[in-house]
């Protein structure tokens, strides 16, 4: 499976470019199709445009396990694949060993969950979710200027459609997400999976810096109003904030206007991405940023705005069914560690509707977003076997009660 | 004239977007071609692709005067055109006053003088002059990858011609470019034109910061290779060494791969404008900037390269020219203003090697490389008459000697 999945979006840095909706992301999309259907899984793209295959077809009771496909800009081959394919794998694995489903099994790819092209991450689970509004997911544009209404039209789909989708969501019982591990918690360890606490309260912020564009060669000091200035010290405040709250604070997102070497910006807007290990900490963050950048921002003359793009709380996976599945990877051997993670996922989204866990596959060097994220091949498919255990306990053993 | 060159390359924010050899800037020269055909003028494309409008045909002895109309991105209506328009202008004036030109006269048309695409400023006169060798020039890219040499093609021409252009340029006896102010030197006084001493030595500077990708949100500040916070600190470090060294310094440009909301940079690419009164202490502005880059980057684990794109010296107009066209345009009444500038021409390469000089427009707020640039009518219709005013003395007068 990976050998066809490999080269699909990737760019000739080795990272992955895979937006939704556009050329690699639907070529992925197909990828899973013809996955599925080989297997005879029966596929269904719900009305957000996350897709289903069906082992029993849809039914109340369902067991779902997947993850998604589209990745940041030059992102690694693992993050969302590694769920999707080792879903799949899974679904081999139950059938060699023979088991026979007592409930129907879903294996799901979600849309846009990096949110690399619109904005908001986990967009399609919070969609289905009700976390966001149709009107707003309809309107959110990518950096060309295109809304997700016309990207959706032209991969197929009506957008009119789009928003909660309890038909769907309705027939899960369970979900679990099987995912590369983001950071080195295991590679010192004799575990090549970990199950998953909690992920942090965290969220994304845009902060335009409004200045006035005038000549760079010509312009005397003392009279620009040169945004750059004011957003290069929130960017150092950004990380201030972070060390000062045991958190994650980062810029790495800057679109300037105009951008041209000797024009003073009339713009500089930037993106913070926050997130600490509980809500206060991030308040404290957000707010600590913000008070550096309107400081900063009134020394200079320009002006600043900064607006919440997404924000998501603190998740507590279900910690009966987190229990269960460790035990049941631990086989009796050594307990399973229980890892939080800084990353959002759809499981996170999916926590509040639905008893969800997450299972970690072990990454050496704890690189994740870059060509260079990494699994050994040993470890993916250690994650196969605990997956399909898991699975063969909710379809048809304890864990079907 | 105005009417019909308003409209060319702008954008819904009132800006300009002429870029070499794309549609705007070969609108922009098809309007200059028909402009100087109506005034039965030859027009002739040089090696180069400079355009070149001749009264009386191409010969020795020749003057003359003209600018650009390629612009910087979003910049403002003046800047090249400006020159272009009242050197045509300037012939109406001409032929109304009866005047018969001794000899002959150009108007010309520099291509890429803002650098705007492909990066080095004013390289139409810099081939010319052989100021840049023809290889580096075919090699030098857009944004797109796009090369100088492809996109000459793609307008006709042949980017295997390029380079130093004695034929041209040894028949000229005198250049002139007329240009809006950039500053507000002459708001506060009568004068609606100034001339030009001399252009301050300038520069630009890549500035790359290599860092290591990684997830935002899970890596630990520890383990990152954030280019980000060196590139913010040199952001400020330019600030302080200009005001260090009464110069200018400005990263008004800059690229960041992947930039990703949740992507630690691998890469953040940065443009340094530096331009100062004197050599000394611009390479002391570059000096303290390199240092706080390195510095910054070391400390963040972070690799730093600075390259020199460009570097002019200073240039310091013909002294008998700018006296004589001061004494032309003034008349008799009170002395025309002589200021330096800090902003780079195509008269500035040409001086080296051409009697060259600059007639300054006023501009009411300084502002420019702006859609908010600004001259007024009546000033630049006392540009026209003062430009026809030394152009007849230099066709025909005592100039003319």
């Amino acid at each position: 499976m990976w050998a066809d999945l490999a080269p699909v979006g990737r760019g000739t840095d080795g990272g992955y470019h895979r937006f939704s909706w556009a050329g690699a992301d639907t070529d992925a999309r197909a990828w899973f199709v013809q996955e599925a259907k080989a297997r005879g899984l029966e596929v269904r793209t719900d009305r957000n445009g996350n897709l289903w295959a069906w082992w029993g077809g849809p039914g109340p009771g369902a067991v779902a396990t997947g993850s998604h496909l589209d990745s940041v800009p030059s992102g690694g081959p693992f993050d969302g694949p590694l769920g999707v394919v080792s879903a799949l794998a899974a679904v081999d694995e139950l059938r060699r060993r023979g088991v026979r489903p007592a409930r129907p099994l879903a294996v799901v790819v979600f849309v846009e969950e990096e949110g690399g092209r619109f904005g908001v991450p986990c967009l399609g689970s919070r969609l289905a979710t009700g976390g966001i509004s149709p009107e707003r997911a309809r309107s959110l544009t990518d950096a060309d200027g295109l809304t997700w209404s016309k990207a959706m039209e032209g991969a197929g789909l009506d957008p009119e459609g789009i928003g909660a989708d309890p038909d769907t969501l309705g027939l899960l019982d369970v979900f679990v997400e099987l995912h590369v591990e983001q950071g080195r918690a295991l590679e010192d360890t004799p575990h090549a999976v970990a199950v998953a606490s909690t992920i942090w309260p965290h969220g994304r912020w845009r902060i335009d810096f409004t200045g006035r564009a005038d000549h760079a060669g010509t312009t005397r000091l003392v009279d620009r109003d040169d945004p750059m200035l004011p957003f290069a010290h929130t960017v150092l405040a950004a990380r201030e904030a972070a060390v000062a709250h045991d958190a994650r604070a980062t810029v790495a997102k800057t679109l300037v206007t105009p951008n041209g070497t000797n024009a003073i910006p009339s713009l500089v807007r930037a993106w913070l991405d926050a997130r600490a290990a509980d809500e206060t900490a991030l308040e404290a963050v957000v707010v600590q940023v913000r008070g550096a950048a309107e400081r900063a921002a009134r020394e200079h003359g320009v002006g600043v705005e900064m607006v919440t793009e997404s924000r998501t709380p603190l998740v507590g996976f279900a910690e009966a069914l987190r229990d269960r599945l460790g035990a049941v990877i631990a086989g009796g051997g050594p307990a399973v560690p229980v890892l939080p993670t800084g990353a959002g996922h759809d499981a996170g989204v999916l926590a509040a509707h639905v008893p969800t866990a997450m299972l970690y596959v072990r990454n050496p060097t704890g690189v994740s977003h870059s060509p260079h994220e990494w699994a050994r091949p040993d470890d993916c498919h250690a994650g196969v076997i605990a997956l399909a255990d898991v699975l063969t306990d909710l379809l048809t053993g304890e864990g079907a009660r």
